[in-house]
């Protein structure tokens, strides 16, 4: 036991002294185009965590709702409720769009939304802006998707995080992205007949 | 554009003819076993969107702190200072394991934490409980995964819901879980010289 605690202090020296090395190379800050996409679960929730992180932290955020609209989440509950002062948060879109089949109101509300979302990512003092299932958006042509990612190479100020969630993310939008991250599902118990839970998926 | 518009409307008309039908079966509540784990972003901070969820809905809820012991995260500041009626915060271990590089003090904390983690689990009261980086206490065997595994089989109340995230998650982890998801990293800042960033990261 005395030998396999030793060789496994041994071993963690090492991986302390590398990843030492590793993390004096990493000296510079830079605001991140963040996307979140794939069908699994915690597109949404993660960037819900990371704006919890930045209300901790001092940091002034936003959120942009997009096609996620009528329904009163958690997530929208307790910003608007207790960090309205921290976090900015704008709905646009009423309800997934196969709820609303009107394809023209999806389009106008969604390039409300976009319109706000620039003000918002444009306004210096606001470190993170999260735009939640914007790639649904995306995905159906509601918001032009070389105008989005123009905006973000060309507009964003440097030191500004901006997140990005939903399936299906364009090749585009991943192409000038800092931080891709693909949620998979490898096991979901919706095929089993349990239905989506408060306080897990919303 | 009408044409066009109104191709796109009977479209969204048949996917949620066939959304309601699927929902229609889905009628069962459970407490789920959950699983976060890969190389990617967002096991933790998704986590801990679910725990800002159940805040929001007044469900109580608490978290097991493993490895990450030492740093003042943003998520431990909030939930220590903003909602420990809310939320039980529980921190086990005195930092990442290559960190201590002192073994029997690494299992001595991992061990402490799962007894606490039992606790929380057991209490009725509690309807959901994050187990962050336990993946990592259990792949070094500082706890033993057929205790866990057995212990949420049976053990667990069940209507309440765990998380257990980090990566490396174990095989005889996966099999007992209801919901597993695998962030994986498609493309990350930190190759290129960025560090670890305040809000995003932690």
């Amino acid at each position: 036991m005395v030998d396999e605690n030793q060789r496994h202090n041994d071993k963690m020296k090492k991986i302390k002294a590398a990843r030492d090395k590793i993390m004096e190379s990493k000296t510079q800050e830079k605001g991140l185009i963040m996307v979140h996409t794939g069908n699994g679960k915690g597109k949404s929730s993660s960037g819900f965590g990371m704006i919890m992180r930045c209300i901790a932290h001092g940091m002034p955020s936003a959120v942009v709702q997009f096609i996620k609209g009528t329904w009163m989440t958690g997530e929208r509950k307790i910003l608007t409720e207790k960090f309205s002062d921290e976090c900015t948060f704008v709905v646009s879109g009423e309800g997934f769009t196969w709820e609303t089949q009107d394809r023209e109101r999806d389009i106008a509300a969604a390039q409300a939304g976009w319109e706000r979302a620039k003000e918002l990512i444009l306004d210096e003092r606001i470190k993170f802006v999260l735009l939640d299932e914007i790639n649904i958006a995306l995905r159906y042509d509601y918001i032009d998707i070389d105008e989005v990612t123009d905006f973000l190479l060309r507009k964003k100020p440097y030191m500004n995080h901006v997140c990005l969630t939903g399936r299906n993310a364009k090749n585009e939008l991943i192409e000038v992205a800092d931080l891709v991250t693909e949620m998979s599902l490898v096991k979901h118990p919706f095929r089993e007949g349990i239905k989506a839970q408060l306080g897990i998926e919303f």
